[in-house]
């Protein structure tokens, strides 16, 4: 396996007499002999390839960049030319990550987020898709969404830009299409179409990127219109299809999406899980950045909580919410339905929007000044949420006659996959009980996949795993249905499901 | 075999919840039935896909155009969409052919020639070589021949440009070299490098020319400095390198170009023939037009002409001009020095330039009213072409160890090579004394063979050709210098050479 790109430094044999070889066959020729095919030579490099070639007295370097069954030049210059760099982008409807790459050594030099450019159209996919069905509205996100990265990645690469000859970039399918002014209107009304599955790799100016002019982007493609690219990215990168006992990949965000397979076969299926868990829309919601309390116990009758950066508290971020479902219901203060008991500690509870609320930090001890609490509402929420999830995972296993316990690992992804504790999950039924060392946080696994992808360029990988990917529809499956109703409990009505859960509550008392 | 270009009637299976593929891949595997692999398919096309396959009713017509290793989706219609046209363009340092082809339908519809647009800047090479040298004379030219070309296309495909989706370009490498603006500073010292042999398949618009935004083009590689794509072109279409006999490819122009071989090898070899042999530089020379004298015999005592349609005689064009050397010699009114002898004919001779002048057609017969006459210096220069065209054949056997009698068919191409007459040529010494039905006059080869390739598209074939090719280079064999002595006679020095000549001489009396 070898970097997407790569810098080579050749001496080529002068010409003579006896060697008539053009410039370009020169090239193409040394380069055959480590890549072990003839790349690709655009114009562009052909017009300056006599100059470079002289300039260097035929000692130069090249920088190939890596298609799916070819190679192609995308640099030339006289004795020691520039070190390429490459970027992985993961395109989030909510947030982007960038993470530049030195490819050759394999790391990752710095990593940059922001908000997605297209946030002031709407935060709900839905403004933008509407905003999109026309062509004009479809053209200003495009414009918009390519202007904003352009504009970070400027930022984070400063003057290295010239050397930035390869990205690599997952997103969902809308957003994939939003980026390349791909129509959207087929994607969401049944049969829900894609205009596109698999891209071929692009030239970055083509889709309006900086970066040198020949600079190439690969695009994680799309199983379907629920399937995007993100999560193809996050299965490559966490290797389901490499495997010989069966795994679980889980995505938490606005949707919940989850792939439940091994070498033999992959099946995907993805349900609304509601942004609670992400932490967006509590009232004192936050993303995972200083200041959010990721983390909640309740230990010896009092509730702990510690923050990101060890700040002064600022919001609650998805692993923060999830945490503190879990302290609420393990110290009685919510009941299995879902029901706070203000009785028990009134001085935690207030009032707020005409509703019970549980305050985890008065204004005294938070940044601003303000509470930070979780209403009755927002619990219900956040149960629907974990409820969703847990049943998607139950309908999926079910599907293919195969308990839990058969499952060797699971891999929890998301944009607070690296923080979630597989603890809290399972005390509140979101996740299944099963030995705690099976779960494996991966933080953004699209974004790691997209950084893989740069360092091993697996273009057959990824047919690999769409070919075994299946995807199971949720929505059309009654079977959802009948078994929600039971995991809108903390954890479930059914406590034999959850029983180190059952064991803790007993202890708790 | 296939035409390079090809549109297809595809009835798609419309989406469904059951088929949920993207338009991409519907469109993508669709085609791979046909084609037997998955084409590309560009971003500009995919954007509009979904409209014009819902518009169609999933009954499309696609156009999709060859490169070496795959295939490129060119443009998607809904129903039945425009039929594909491509172009063949000979492109020749004096004088441009176009040849507009419908691939599907292996025809040639129109065939349109004209004066190179470089010819401003120098009918010799090497002004304009000496132009390009800087940078801005480079790309002046570069812009000048692309115009030029341009214009002449449009004016000659006019409202069907839209339907112009292939182009096969031939020229010489110093041609292909201005076309596409690469330097050729090095192209003309020694050792002769030129800075491509083998191009990608490209996008006619990022050569400059005219048609829909995704149109290819092609260009035949080089073998070398002096083994131009022209010449690769004509030997693809005479199809040596297919033969088990051997054969010899001869292209007159302003070198002398030749190919021995069969399907085992290939010895190119070239010389300057001197323009002479082309009419060019003749006093009353010109390229072969409507008022060209093309034929010139002696017939009873008499000196028998015949134009181009039938004109008026304008000028004498290169088949003309061996014409008249052999009815000169065969008259005895040269001798076989290559001396005028007036006083056998005092009425036909005038003093022209100070020397004596042979005249053919007198003012009142000719078109302007100016007499067409050869002087005694173009006697020498016609001569010194002749004689070096035969030494080229001759060293090239040699080296070779075979004798001309074992030449199974000589292919002569060349601007006149439709036009010229292998009597004649055999007479005057330039072609060996085989028996005449060996000789195959075949025209504009490099032009046909760019038509050939529209219609067959044999990237391999040419590989192979080029692969098969070995350069003898003239210029440093002392062998051509002690040939070619006697080879500046009429027909040759040692007249068992040319024993049908030296019979005809005896009965000429």
């Amino acid at each position: 396996m070898r970097a997407v790109v790569e810098k080579f430094s050749l001496t080529l044999s002068p010409p003579s007499l006896a060697d008539q070889r053009s410039d370009e066959r020169r090239l193409r020729e040394a380069l055959a002999e480590t890549l072990g095919v003839a790349p690709e030579i655009p114009l562009a490099l052909l017009r300056k390839l006599p100059e470079v070639l002289r300039a260097g007295d035929f000692k130069i370097s090249a920088v190939v960049g890596k298609k799916e069954h070819s190679w192609k030049v995308l640099g030339v210059y006289p004795g020691e030319g520039p070190e390429p760099l490459a970027l992985a982008i993961d395109l989030g409807s909510t947030g982007v990550v960038l993470y530049l790459v030195d490819p050759q050594r394999g790391e990752v030099l710095a990593r940059h987020s922001f908000p997605n450019p297209q946030i002031p159209y709407g935060e709900d996919i839905l403004t933008r898709l509407h905003l999109a069905s026309r062509p004009e509205g479809l053209e200003e996100i495009r414009r918009t969404t390519v202007e904003g990265l352009a504009r970070e990645i400027r930022q984070l690469v400063g003057s290295d830009l010239k050397r930035l000859f390869y990205y690599a970039l997952c997103g969902n399918t809308t957003m994939t299409h939003f980026l390349l002014g791909l129509p959207t209107r087929w994607l969401y009304r049944e049969p829900y179409i894609p205009a596109v599955n698999w891209l071929e790799v692009l030239r970055a100016r083509e889709v309006g990127l900086p970066g040198p002019p020949e600079a190439l982007i690969f695009l994680f493609p799309s199983g379907g219109s629920y399937f995007g690219g993100d999560l193809l990215a996050g299965l490559y990168y966490v290797g389901l299809h490499r495997r010989e006992g069966l795994a679980l990949f889980v995505d938490v965000g606005t949707n919940a999406e989850v792939v439940l397979g091994n070498r033999d076969f992959l099946l995907a299926c993805a349900g609304a899980a509601g942004p609670a868990l992400e932490g967006g829309i509590l009232s004192c919601g936050m993303q995972a950045a200083p200041g959010a309390v990721e983390r909640v116990r309740w230990e010896d009758g009092r509730f702990v909580y510690q923050t990101i950066g060890g700040e002064r508290p600022r919001g609650i971020c998805g692993s923060g919410a999830i945490d503190l479902l879990a302290a609420l219901f393990l110290s009685g203060l919510l009941s299995p339905e879902g029901v706070f008991r203000p009785e028990k500690a009134p001085e935690r509870f207030r009032e707020i929007k005409g509703e019970p609320a549980f305050v985890l930090a008065d204004e005294e001890e938070t940044a601003q000044g303000r509470p930070l609490y979780l209403t009755q509402g927002e619990v219900k929420d956040l149960i629907r949420s974990k409820g969703a999830m847990f049943t998607i995972l139950r309908v999926l296993c079910e599907s293919l006659g195969v308990g839990f316990e058969d499952l060797e690992e699971i891999f929890i992804a998301g944009s607070f996959g690296n923080h979630i504790d597989p603890e809290a999950a399972v005390t509140i039924g979101m996740l299944p009980d099963l030995p705690r060392e099976r779960f494996r946080p991966v933080g953004n696994a699209a974004g790691q996949g997209a950084v893989k992808f740069l360092l091993e360029g697996g273009f057959g990988e990824l047919r690999e795993i769409l070919q075994k990917l299946t995807y199971l529809e949720m929505n059309v499956e009654n079977r959802f249905m009948q078994l929600l109703t039971g995991a809108l409990f903390l954890p479930h009505t059914d406590l034999d499901l959850f029983p180190s859960v059952k064991e803790k509550v007993a202890r708790h008392g």
